[in-house]
């Protein structure tokens, strides 16, 4: 008779990093970035801190992860491709499609309250600021800088603008409004903002 | 014999007001805001904690009237008048004066450290991020909700425009510049994105 499989080791680990993942996020959210610890960590996903430094350096490392692995999975249920923004040839309708599912990202409480928490850490951590914006934040901007190069060859941005700057007139606003809740959030303010950078505000 | 003179009761007031202002400011810019207290201002101001409880019922109401009276006196010291942006009847030219000494602001130290502070408890505390916003924020962006208003009377914005709205082209990405340091803060940033807001993205 045939021994009982032995479960699959790379399973089982995803799920202690799913475990893992959810943990954190949770936790940075009720507590706040400087008293989450490896320790809370483990304790909330039920395993071992030797699980969680088997794999991570530090908590900041755990969190980045768990953050990339929200988007990677809001992205896939929201059905879309992770790393590259839609290309119809239609500019501002690809512009105000993804701004519109960002709005809806950055209201979801379960990517919200981790994202505050670390967002406000990064403000008065430069370490920490600095790998939220390089591993989380950057990526996400140069796919703006890449859809903004498509239009400029295909005539439909100025050849002389700069991409990476033309992209904070739409992103910028959605990020002070949500980080500081300066104004509402919604669909209608995004495609607002998309058509005022596009056309600026002096007569045509 | 005259009895020599009492001290002015008002002057020493605004002497004490202004250490504890002074004290708020460093303390909060230290330890941040969590660990700022009433009795830890009036340490390091060197006056009794009644005093403070005098004037203030909380550390939240210190701290934002030592804001504004921060940025009034570093207005002064700029020669600008408070609240009033500059009219000349060239609009890219006055935003961009404007955002060149907001960017010479918020590089310096004696406002970045103690506003950041700030800023990253207010993204966590909604009650306190509510009082920055109206306090301290939002009087500034009227600022430019006026000249705008200005601007569509004299023909150099577009009638239809939401000057709310509009601002937040070339203030938020500053804001997002500061809060995240996503990207250098420069004059000629600013001046950028002066243009780009004005003229569109878009070919004319």
């Amino acid at each position: 008779m045939a021994k009982k499989p032995v479960p699959d080791a790379s399973r089982r680990s995803d799920r202690s990093r799913r475990a893992i993942y959810d943990a954190a996020l949770a936790l940075v959210g009720e507590v706040g970035y400087p008293r989450t610890t490896i320790e809370g960590i483990a304790a909330h996903a039920g395993v071992g801190k030797q699980t969680i430094y088997r794999w991570w350096a530090s908590k900041a490392d755990v969190l980045l992860e768990a953050f990339l692995d929200l988007g990677e999975r809001t992205a896939r249920e929201a059905g879309q491709e992770a790393y590259d923004l839609p290309d119809t040839g239609d500019l501002a309708a690809d512009l105000k499609h993804v701004l519109r599912a960002t709005v809806d990202e950055l209201r979801d409480p379960r990517f919200e309250v981790p994202a505050r928490a670390l967002a406000a850490e990064g403000l008065v951590n430069p370490q920490l600021g600095a790998e939220v914006v390089a591993h989380l934040l950057e990526p996400q901007l140069q796919r703006y800088v890449q859809r903004l190069r498509t239009a400029q060859q295909a005539g439909a941005v100025r050849p002389d603008i700069d991409p990476r700057i033309a992209l904070e007139l739409f992103v910028s606003p959605v990020a002070q409004r949500w980080l500081q809740r300066t104004g509402p959030l919604t669909h209608a303010y995004t495609d607002t903002l998309v058509d005022y950078a596009l056309h600026g505000l002096a007569p045509r």
